[in-house]
This record gives structure tokens, C-alpha cells and sequence, in this order.
């Protein structure tokens, strides 16, 4: 029932996911009268999916607090607790971010070894994939074990969605030398080089090596990660508009336009968040997937394409494993700070 | 002398910004004979400028502190001085940004009331004109009384060459809400507000706003500023090479790219990061203005335009003042948590 079109292009999302999964299952939380009308029109997902009606939904300017304390029964609350009982591998939401983080929190709790969960996204680059990016928003302040969770996490991440074997994982920095930067990257770059951690690290990237693909995963912590994220919006939609503008600023250019059509329609396509829709809430007992509330049918589509990625990979496991070492080299450095003593 | 096509692009920059300014001069130093040989090629420049020979030259890969010891008598170190004796109103330099901030801050000293200097920038908006941007990497950490002195120090820049006469000034944060980001935020918001400083201060602001134009000034540690200015940079290199890639995917699209050429043309003059080239090294006693060591002739012409622009402004003794209140409602505050002691 969550994000700006709601529910019509969540069920027509799961249309389009399902006619390429037939062997995904979904159940679909909300007004039952509303969402049968819409099963009705849409005979993949009516097939694939079981709706399981919810006595409210909670709106967009509910605040976390008061969507934990409220939410019960809602059908963002139900799709969440659909996970922790094990009736779903994954929740896919376009809603309201702030209290399905908190929902989330609340019913999955974190990892075992994790301390604080990140928000995941990815970013189109030039070589034609994408980078995973983490943390977006989740946390203001990270500190070195954090980021070095970070890293573990989206590296997991980055395997499942793009099926790389060993993706290569930077740290957002302000330069690439080792000098350069707040404390908590060059220890967390330390803690990753001694600390044995399973990683194909990199070092620092800088912001441009985003969009470049230099690496694939950029680790920052919640308040750059979101900056850098909105930032890198932005210069996007502005730079649309400065080819629209340019495009219809008189009669030769719009003559091009419409000729050059076909090829920036797919530049549209190619550059529509929805495409690489489907933020991912890492560190819990669970898959936790966010759309952008702004998402069409194709974009949610794209987000339930992550979570079933997910719930396919190993990268529960792979996270867990990972975390472990680093705790492992915790407790040896601080025996060997005992030690000295 | 420095940046990827001196000295040539430098006489050639002067040569243009001297043929509608011609109440400019210039002090050009280098090497003397090369450049008496591209004086003697540009008119315009040649009438302006007198030559200033240097013995040497700092190169891009000098280290700050080595410019320091063995930077005097270099073209770099001649300039900066020329603006210490008051030979000249202010210096532009393409070269070296680590060593150039380095000795304009040894030789210059910072203004009094500025804890400590920024680097500031021209950004493009959707509305047609520039957001100043600070600081983008001179200082990695601030805190809130620093960024307190950012806000005063690009208010002034703003007004300097945009000729707004109340520009409007944003602390760069991931959310609006008063509770929202790191403390130093939340602080340098309060002390805007109660120090009674002279500013038309907006709030906060996010990522997207820098493009947005939402305010003129966009006040930023230089950690974030630094990777805020290189994502955007990154974004938009990437949609420029997807509009490539599109525009020569095919021939209908050529023929499209061919006909609304010029259109084109004009988009990628204004995206062109020359136009607004010209960061500000804010807080010393002296204008120090930075080329892109990219930047082509009419880019150089571009920070040759700012320079001249604030030395023609109040700008010192705007901030002297700003910053003026700015101690007074310290040292009151202080005082009053004297008393009540």
C-alpha cells in the first residue's frame, strides 16, 4: 500500500516479475477490496500471489516512533512480520522509509556481529553496470568497525545482485593516499588489510569513481552516502533538463530530436532510476528490500528482482562468515593490548 | 606556469579577458622566454602584462610541505607574493592545489576572526545561474563555529560575483528537520540564528538542492563538499558519455545528432566546467583564485573574471564584520556561562 502509486503499480510490478518467475510466490498485504480489483486485471500476478488483507496501512508522514508504537496489524507491519515467522524470504516496500526501517528493526533485530544495518543502493557507471553503494541513510556517523560491516555487508550484496565472484570494494575518501581523510577510514582501510577479512579491497575511491565503476562496492558511512546519493541525483535531473531545454530550443533541434528519438529514448531508459530501483536494508534477519516511492510498475518489478536475488545467494552466510573473522581479529588485538599491559 | 597546458592556455586566457577588460594588468610569472614567444602571438595579453621572470616552477607532483621549503623564487611562490607586497590585487594559478594552498596560506596569513581558510566553487542550477559551494576540500573536519565563518566567507563570495545583493545561505545536511545530521550541523544552524550574524539564512538543505538552486550558498565540511563536488562531477561526465554513446548508437541517430548539432553544442558549453571555473580560496588576506588544471583558455579567461570580480567587491570587509558579530556573540555567551557559574 506504500509510495506515491499505490497499490496499482505494486500489483502490476508483481505482473511483470511474474511473468518472467513463475516460480515466485507472493503475498500481497493491504486493502483486500482494492487489491482483488486490481488481481483481476492482471492475470500473472493474481496467479502468483495470495492477498492477506490488513486492517490499515501506514501513511508517508508517519513518524517511526509513531509507527512503532501504532503499526500493528498494518500492512507494512504484516509484510515484515511475514519474514520473521518465515512465511516470506524477503519484503519488498515503496513506503514509508523511516517507519519500515524501524519496523524492520524492531521484528527482525540485527545480525549476530552486526552492530548497526546500512542502506544499500545501487548507481549506474560507465562500464555499463552498476556500483553498489552503502551506507544511504541509515546512519549519521560509522565508525572504523562499522564501515569494515559496511564493506563485508555490501560485498555480499554486490555478489548476489551482479554475480561477480570477487567484487572489488573501496572506501569513499577525499584522496587515494593512505594520509588522506577522517581517522575512522584510514583505520577501517587497517582493520580490512590485518584483520583477514574475506575482501577484494581496493583503498580509497573518490566520489567520480562512483559513476566511473572504478569498484564494486563504495563503503561510506549514512551522512556522505546520502549527500553524495542526492547530490548525484541532482547533477542527473539537471543535466536532463538542460538536454530538454537544448532539444526544444528551436525547430532544427526538435527536427533532430524527433529523428534522434528512438536513441534518447533508451538514454531515458538507461538513466530512470527504475531500472536500478531496489535499495536493500542490510545487517538483519532478514531481506529487507526499499522502493523509491516514486517507482512505476517496471521499477518495482526491478526491486522485487533484488530480493529474489537475494533470497537465491548465499549471502547471509557470506556475511556471517565474514563478520566473524573481523571479530576474531578484534578479540586477538585486544588479548595482545591486554598482554602488553 | 601550471596545469595541464601551461603556459600557453594562460596567455591565451589573459589575451582573452584583456580584450574586454582593458583596464586589467597583469603580472605574468615563468619562464621568460617562453613566454615572450606567446606574448608576442597575443596582442591583447602582451599590452596588459609584464612578464615577471622565475627561476623556477612547482610541479604537480610536489608535496605541500616540500613547496614550503624549496618553493621560493618559484613562478608559483612569486605570485602569491606580488598579492602579500600589493604588486597585485590577487593571484590565479592553474597549478600544483596542494602546494598553492600551502604557501598562500604561509605567505598570506588567514583574516582575523577566521579559525581557518576554504575552498570554494561554482556550481550550475536548474535555474539558469550558480550555486557557491564550501568548502570542497581544504579542511576535512569543521566545527560548527567554522562552518558559522564558511557560511559568512561564501555569502560574500556570492554576493561578490553574482551581484545578488542578499544571497541566500544552506547548511548542507540529509534531511530539512531541525533534529536532523551531525551535531556540528544542528549547532551552526543555532548559531546563525542567535549570533545575530548578517545572513539570509535558509536552513537546512539536501544533496539535491546544490543543483536545484534552492539556495545561493551551500555551506558543507570539506570531507562532503569534496565528494559532493567529485559525484556530481562523475554524474555528469557519465550522462554526457551515455548521450554520446545514444547520439552514435545508429544512423538515424547521427543524422538526428547532426541536425540538432548546434543545440548540442550550446548544452555542452553550459555543462562545460570552464564556464564556471574559478575556485575561491576564501579567508586569507589576499584573493587567491584556483584554475582547473584542465581548464582550457576561455576557462582560464572564466577565473581570471572571478578574480577580478571580488577585487573589485567588499567582500573583506563584508566577512570582517560578519565575523565581527559572529566573536561578539561568542565572547557574550561565554561570559553570560561566566556568570552563571
Amino acid at each position: 500500500m506504500g509510495g506515491d502509486h499505490a497499490p496499482d503499480i505494486v500489483v502490476e510490478g508483481v505482473d511483470i516479475f511474474a511473468r518472467s518467475h513463475p516460480d515466485v510466490r507472493f503475498l500481497v498485504h493491504g486493502d483486500a477490496a482494492r487489491l482483488s480489483v486490481l488481481m483481476d486485471k492482471h492475470d500473472a500476478a493474481k496467479a502468483a500471489s495470495e492477498v492477506v488483507p490488513a486492517e490499515k496501512m501506514i501513511g508517508m508522514e508517519v513518524k517511526a516512533s509513531q509507527a512503532l508504537r501504532q503499526g500493528k496489524g498494518s500492512s507494512l507491519w504484516n509484510a515484515v512480520q511475514a519474514v520473521e515467522t518465515g512465511a516470506a524470504h524477503a519484503v519488498v516496500s515503496a513506503g514509508n522509509t523511516g517507519a519500515y526501517m524501524a519496523i524492520a528493526m524492531f521484528r527482525l533485530r540485527t545480525m549476530e556481529g552486526v552492530h548497526r544495518p546500512a542502506l544499500a543502493t545501487r548507481w549506474p557507471t560507465m562500464k555499463g553496470g552498476y556500483t553498489v553503494m552503502l551506507d544511504v541513510g541509515a546512519n549519521v556517523e560509522a565508525d572504523a568497525e562499522q564501515l569494515v560491516e559496511f564493506a563485508i555487508m555490501g560485498e555480499a550484496f554486490s555478489r548476489a545482485v551482479s554475480g561477480e565472484a570477487r567484487p572489488k570494494v573501496g572506501l569513499l575518501n577525499v584522496g587515494s593516499e593512505d594520509q588522506k581523510g577522517h581517522e575512522e577510514i584510514r583505520n577501517a582501510a587497517k582493520l580490512i588489510r590485518e584483520a583477514g577479512v574475506d575482501l577484494n579491497f581496493h583503498g580509497f575511491v573518490e566520489g567520480d569513481d562512483i559513476a566511473k565503476g572504478t569498484v564494486d562496492v563504495v563503503v561510506t558511512d549514512g551522512f556522505t552516502g546520502n549527500i553524495a546519493l542526492k547530490t548525484g541525483e541532482g547533477t542527473a535531473r539537471l543535466v536532463g533538463q538542460l538536454l530538454r531545454e537544448s532539444l526544444t530550443s528551436g525547430p532544427l533541434a526538435q527536427l533532430g530530436a524527433l529523428i534522434a528519438y528512438p536513441a534518447l529514448r533508451k538514454l531515458r531508459k538507461r538513466m530512470d532510476p527504475g531500472t536500478f530501483n531496489g535499495a536493500l536494508f542490510l545487517g538483519l534477519n532478514g531481506l529487507v528490500v526499499k522502493s523509491h516511492g516514486s517507482a512505476n510498475a517496471s521499477g518495482y518489478a526491478a526491486a522485487i528482482g533484488v530480493a529474489e536475488k537475494l533470497a537465491r545467494s548465499h549471502y547471509r552466510e557470506e556475511i556471517v562468515s565474514n563478520i566473524a573473522r573481523l571479530a576474531h581479529a578484534n578479540a586477538a588485538a585486544a588479548a595482545s593490548a591486554g598482554n602488553a599491559d
